[in-house]
């Protein structure tokens, strides 16, 4: 794995971070600061403009949930990329897609949908670890 | 909205009317033939790589839905770019990123969500029409 898709699994992983400790000023400085980004939460509409986003964050974070992402991706083509990972929160889990652009200041999120995928078969992820 | 922009759009176009009409060839002509491409259907797991993205279209296009894309909003930065759009399937809608790259044949699809979103309020849509 080369540096830029190392860079683009910590940039996800500190989205995450951000997400799951209810840190807003990080999350906000992980999106984009250009006006034309845009946000999907599980079962809402979309979210467009950075303003309306960071909003519609703030209102997560206020109360947010314990959420690992899990077996990140990582897609590049020149200076934009993005990672579709699992997120698990307790026996649940989501499937997300974060897109980012690379800006002078590193790797930023422009884009991130998740929605419901199947369920966690703890017995199928036992059964991988044997395997490896 | 300039050329690039209604170029997504018209690319996004036939990406729908392919999956509603169960155009097997010309949704594999949409894609990239790029190996590394990803899929995310609704409920599903993530689908990577080339082939495996056009098996999983040619299983759901042997009995395709009749699905119409509304409200289609286009994100591009320089060669990539991203449409977010509803999927309206009778009176059930889903929502989708479908994330496109421009190759020496125009722009190509990489990725492609979908998934639940809130159900199709009919009274909003015609109070919408009245304002407009």
């Amino acid at each position: 794995m080369n540096s830029s898709h190392q860079e683009l699994i910590a940039i996800n992983s500190a989205f995450y971070d951000a997400f799951s400790n209810g840190k807003s000023t990080e999350m906000s400085e992980i999106w984009s600061e250009n006006e034309n980004i845009s946000c999907i939460h599980p079962g809402w509409g979309s979210v467009v403009g950075r303003i309306a986003v960071i909003r519609s964050w703030q209102s997560i974070l206020a109360n947010p949930p314990k959420i690992h992402c899990a077996n990140p991706q990582t897609f590049i083509n020149d200076h934009s990329g993005y990672v579709i990972c699992f997120e698990e929160i307790g026996n649940n889990r989501l499937i997300a897609t974060n897109i980012f652009h690379y800006e002078k200041s590193g790797w930023k999120l422009v884009h991130h949908q998740a929605g419901v995928t199947r369920p966690i078969d703890r017995s199928e992820k036992s059964s991988k670890k044997l395997i490896h």
